[in-house]
């Protein structure tokens, strides 16, 4: 007898997070040099015979590979775009064969700082090379190539996936016929990078951090971690976002009971979201992923985002969100101002949310429209 | 041989902080009671025979009261407000007697859980009960007694300061003629409340704030400390003014160096901040004044403003800065609006300046014509 697992009808279902091993040599910006890195990767939909309907999808500060599906049968929660990427979905995975994988530097699966260093059998810890977002996209290149893809239908991502879309267009201009930024930027304010400092100085600061070697101690640096998140939970948010959900509230009483316990609703929430947080991720992570946000800057690095952006020629589709106030309508219309500058094909779109920047993960139904749409007049994919 | 000792001209020269006991039993909003409370302060310029001319000053969440002058022949920084107080400033001391205090909580010789406990002849710590800005203002009020003066002048204050003069106004509204409120708010957003949760964690997951009992120990939490202050120095300054003085420039360096020292003038900024204010802030001051913030409520308390400010027959300014995200102008005009609404007298100016919430300290010279005038107008002065 076949058990069937029930899962809902426009889910990808059941999937498996698979594993690369690239053994050619990667040099990082910083020159170190990796003899072998794993990045751990998960597809949805088949590719075509004529393997040009291929998207990668790159994820955010947190994420992994598992965009999309169950990891099990068990499995409650779907993958972290689910509502995303699926048969029928923005991402319609009965059209395209959608490609997600762990950054480098992460924490699920592919190389990071809690890998084994094969030269040491040890964790890397913060011997682990300073990345940079064009070293994750290097590493993302080798995969493609792996997969035996020449061209990407499309490269795709949220916040920080955005940056990774652009650096994809940057540094391998006729491998991208289509770019998707959402809800990100050219680089940085220096409001952002100081609430990635204050992360980071929080994971420092704990004195279970111990420098980066906490992998075989029973204590991790928790605390800091958490309140890291907590930070950035604050910066994903907005205050209109805020006070809808919280306002002044208070959580489980009506008055204050003159204690430091928890008193407002905003701040258990905030709590639990850093609580949850370290159970699925990596301190030492959360380092390098910042520091390699707050380095992007490709108006810096290619002196200007035109001179950035002139090799390219895919079709850019930019959107940004009216409340987000970490990466703001403002520096998405930079890019896209630069773009049409230099005659690229770019449409934008400031969707008007209230959710502020997390609306990226939550806002699916205008997103949905305004990506079909895009996606369909890219041409090119065998339908 | 006398030495005489040099100051700038418009200084209120050199000052001491004096020191009142209240033996008065004072029970707070929580229900617990003071035998007796010590309140530190200072007064500059001379109250008039009919002791009508004072000014009653309060200071923001880390403030003291030590506003104006210097401490000591050697004291090459005067009190945090001297741009604003001395003869011939904004607040006059050829005209008006000023008075500051350190707040109930504080660790600037006012009674707060760095105290010694009569009782138990040790820091109170957390058995310090939590306080309110409305215990706060009872217990000035002692001290406004005991200087033997019946009406203010006038009371003002910026941030935190306004909300003490609004209070004043509310549970005092005989003994007072005029209120300033600077940067201020009748109540927190969500938004603000979880900036504060946040520095809180910090302090509490500090390993060496030990419940609180850190006073007899070699190790304070100093890091826990130093990260609150570092999130509270982003809500100080706005985005357009960290863009101004930082932009996204390396210290020290034009290219990154791929480590995780301090990268950035920002980073550099905010840590050097946290760093210098251990060294002149309590870590349990900073939890008890915080939540202090957290529960002013004056809409919730008196079910509306109008409720809240229908016995004062006070003069209201109302001051905000365009670019404060902390305590919006949209804040300040809910204020102004509740006033109106009541037929109180009220002044209301939005300055346009880029300095975000830390405005308040620095845009001197339109405070200085907008507050003048006004004092100006209240009449009843001795001059």
């Amino acid at each position: 007898m076949s058990i069937e697992i029930k899962f809902p009808q426009n889910s990808v279902g059941l999937v498996e997070t698979k594993f690369f091993d690239i053994n050619d040599e990667i040099e990082l910006e910083s020159g170190v040099k990796f003899d072998s890195i794993t990045i751990a990767y998960e597809t949805y939909g088949e590719l075509n015979e004529t393997k040009d309907n291929a998207i990668l999808l790159f994820h955010a500060l947190t994420g992994d590979a598992h965009a999309a599906g169950y990891s099990s049968a068990e499995d409650k929660k779907p993958g972290w775009w689910d509502i995303m990427v699926g048969p029928g979905k923005t991402f319609d995975t009965n059209k395209y064969f959608v490609i997600c994988s762990n950054m480098l530097g992460g924490c699920k699966g592919t190389t990071g700082p809690s890998s084994i260093n094969p030269k040491t059998k040890k964790p890397y810890g913060v011997s682990f090379p300073v990345i940079t977002i064009e070293d994750v996209v290097n590493v993302q290149k080798k995969l493609v190539d792996f997969l035996g893809i020449n061209k990407l239908y499309s490269v795709a991502g949220g916040s920080m996936g955005g940056m990774q879309a652009m650096q994809w267009a940057i540094s391998y201009p006729e491998m991208v016929s289509s770019v998707i930024v959402i809800a990100s930027t050219s680089r940085l304010s220096a409001q952002g990078i100081a609430f990635n400092a204050v992360g980071r100085n929080a994971i420092i600061s704990d004195v279970n951090w111990n420098n980066g070697n906490y992998y075989e101690s029973s204590n991790a640096p928790d605390r800091g971690l958490s309140i890291a998140r907590m930070v950035g939970h604050i910066t994903y948010l907005c205050e209109e976002a805020m006070h809808k959900k919280f306002g002044r509230r208070f959580q489980n009483k009506d008055v204050p009971d003159f204690t430091f316990d928890v008193d407002f609703q905003v701040e258990s929430y905030l709590q639990h979201q850093g609580e949850i947080f370290v159970d699925r991720f990596d301190a030492n992570s959360y380092l390098y992923i910042t520091k390699a946000v707050d380095y992007f800057d490709i108006q810096n690095k290619y002196n200007s985002l035109e001179n950035a952006f002139s090799k390219t020629d895919a079709k850019f589709l930019v959107i940004s969100f009216s409340s987000d106030w970490l990466f703001p309508s403002s520096q998405a219309k930079e890019i896209v101002n630069s773009l049409m500058k230099i005659q690229k094909d770019v449409s934008f779109c400031e969707i008007d949310s209230p959710c502020g920047h997390d609306a990226f993960l939550l806002e699916h139904e205008q997103q949905e429209r305004i990506i079909k749409s895009f996606l369909n007049d890219i041409g090119g994919a065998n339908e």
